[in-house]
């Protein structure tokens, strides 16, 4: 009787595998993070970014801590589930400022220890190149509808705190009182024990959709502080389509006799 | 106080444990996956090859990641849970082409990081074989039935697609939209990374009832392009059988007056 | 900062801890496993024979699969939830046959994995034993009172088989059709495949309550096999108790005009 | 292709994570557990003695078995959730005793295997530091209100048996029933067998609501057992106001022409 001779030690160096096609030399990196959450509004502003920047692919990171689960482009070629690293590498005639490392994707972990996993192993690659600033996206949910989104913030010290109150960011008492879950949390707190600064800004949003809206506020803060500018022309095209079917639905609430306004859009989501 | 002397370490190598009565010398194998899915078109179809073909057992699959569980089998001996391995050598007077390896079994693993796990060894095993490239078979659940099944493709390249459009494989913009999950996805995805070649073959099926028509309609596929002959006449009795079991259902149905027709036959799961 | 100097990889031997106070020398021993399931009917077999015979604990095993939790016993002292061991050594003026070590508990592992590596730890002690045979005991819920309790088998061997049916152990073709799950099973198949030999055997009962009828006859098979003699009046006693509360249930159910009869107990629980 | 250079096997090594801002000198220390639970009675006991007493904060456990999230503080600043460790040494002019070791948190592991790890490592880290002895604070939920809570036990041997009976604390037959769930039984089980002495001293209570009387009862005993005074006035405070809430909520239920009486507050949660 044979058995195959790969140890399981040897396996286990697989639980979660980050390939790079090359490993970039960055000035003074940030990392930015934006995975589905609330609103998607991390994912959609860090996906904003990344299309109007000049950025490179130069990452995959797989695991065992995904859905077992391929997905299918439009080619016809599959895809395993996965979470991608790009990278925004000033130019000469740029605006001095830090170059950036992007963490997107369609997945976080699907269990907390895989999310702990993960984002360990993505500090260590992130410190790898030399990232000492992490900032993470997202939505912050009020459950109503929001006019004018606020960008909330909570940071790994005082000194981080305090320099984005300067730009605009909101602290508010002890919020969210929920704590922050997820990968977003999860880079900040063990970023920190392992001295990377880090902020995560929250966009506010009703909660109940996509919010391109809530994106631009977060991103409007973010390209202030990386001194980068991007147009948010797209964005605003798909906050108006939202808007758009937002107002349809309020109309036939209106038809059908209800009085709940908007208030009843949270049983849309 | 004694302690058993067996390390932990030790034992962990247990976790998927891969026995081999021999390790065949193939030429150029390929390997063919039928797991049960999907009205079960997978499975059906390799082991309709595994009857017709001459093939070996050569090893069995077990894991913790499997149920904890035996079988009990007709003359009262009993078999821990298991995947199992055959292989199919052509001889002199065949058609020339690859040989073959198969993986079969009545399960896949019970955990998302299990699945991930069992796949990551059967490709360590098949690429010590020499395996290039996978066949995954499985059904494509259209919730409706289906006279003449298609089958449809999602493969690991370009070029993959491009070959196998040309024997009649048909690949649908995006589809199926949600991926495709399990070992017929992973053996694929993580193939892919490990530059194994494999395309993922789908029966359309109702998805109502194991299938013999939809895995004839692999087959037909699957054998062309091994260059391999065999008779369909066992999984034409077979859908023959539930042909008239569906019929009975329709009459059933008319009696009762229900107008519903074959749309009601997703209710027999 | 300090971090404390255990590392990981030292403190997972501990994930199965099998504590003995001595390594018990043993004629040809045979592992009994009497573990809670199906009626509680190996349960009750394995621990009346404990009782009946001059044995001796030698042994426990905790681990992390189990609950995490300690039982409070009579005098205040608590206790980890384990599973122990204990040993039966004939003396000289004992009928020749086998030594035996018990396997007793009132835990399985509370995951599949966790079985799995259970068995695993306790084939590993049990072989270090010299163990080369494993009775597992359990009930055959057959949903309906049992007057005359049969004792079923699966074995690992044909030969197994052969020698079982010469005691009155019966064989159903393929049945349990859904096979052996626990620790019952994998003791089976996970010893079959480190050629440890085995047999389930499992006595008929209803499934509704803790049955010694169906205990008394899975030892008197037992007994005969291992050539040891013991007294079952206390099963008898037990089995009298269980009688009269089905009998007292059936009068109330006879007084509230329900003709359910037996059958209804089945709703006892 | 590169991968990141950090082995799988490096990283398991933060499985859980302990950090020690120092290694202090304790004489003759005994640790204090007081983790949420029953009515909060530990977790109160043993922050009481942390306000009152003068203690040091030298270390924080951070572990992936804790839920993958940060808590936001009022500064606007996160943490990683955790559990902390203190430590009180006495002066030259306090009464002689033991030093204390306090490990205090907002949570405990989130899964079986966590909570065994978790405590295996705790016991790592106080056995490093001297620890032979072990209290975890508890509420002991009675299910109806109580007047005046007795302090109920269950220790590891028959001598703490013993020597608790004498400062008053009450041991029941078997009881609880179903045991101690959770750190403060796997430190006593885990801890008995490394020989680590320890007693849970359980507050009665309803269960109905966080129980200050009944902590301030379990310190009473506590310090009583560790020569150390303490002021109640904080505990008693606390305690008025859960008294006022619970006889308004009576007289609610008075107006409301309920008879129902204390017996109705389990609905409170």
């Amino acid at each position: 009787m044979l058995a195959t001779n790969r140890s399981e030690v040897e396996r286990m160096m697989d639980e979660v595998m980050i390939t790079l096609t090359e490993k970039p030399e960055l000035n003074d990196p940030v990392l930015i993070e934006g995975l589905p959450g609330v609103g998607n509004v991390g994912k959609l502003a860090a996906e904003h970014l990344l299309d109007e920047l000049e950025t490179t692919k130069f990452g995959d990171i797989y695991s065992r801590h995904f859905p077992p689960q391929v997905l299918v482009e439009e080619d016809g070629v599959i895809k395993l589930v996965n979470n991608e690293l790009y990278y925004y590498k000033r130019g000469e005639g740029d605006e001095p400022g830090p170059d950036i490392v992007f963490l997107v994707g369609d997945y976080q972990g699907i269990s907390s220890e895989g999310q702990y996993i993960l984002t360990e192993r993505v500090l260590d690659m992130a410190q790898d190149l030399g990232v000492k600033m992490v900032f993470t996206l997202g939505g912050y949910g009020l459950g109503r509808m929001v006019e004018n989104p606020r960008v909330l913030g909570a940071a790994t010290s005082h000194a981080v705190v305090s320099d984005m109150k300067k730009v605009g960011v909101v602290f508010q008492k002890g919020e969210p009182v929920s704590g922050i879950v997820g990968a977003s949390g999860l880079l900040l707190g063990l970023g920190r024990i392992r001295n990377v600064e880090g902020i995560c800004l929250m966009g506010e949003t009703s909660g109940y959709f996509v919010d391109p809206k809530s994106a631009q506020a977060v991103l409007e803060v973010l390209t202030n502080i990386l001194k980068i500018s991007v147009s948010f022309s797209e964005l605003e095209d798909k906050a108006l389509q939202i808007d758009k079917i937002t107002s349809q639905l309020k109309e036939l609430e209106g038809t059908g006799g209800s009085e709940g306004g908007s208030e009843d859009l949270r049983y849309i989501g």
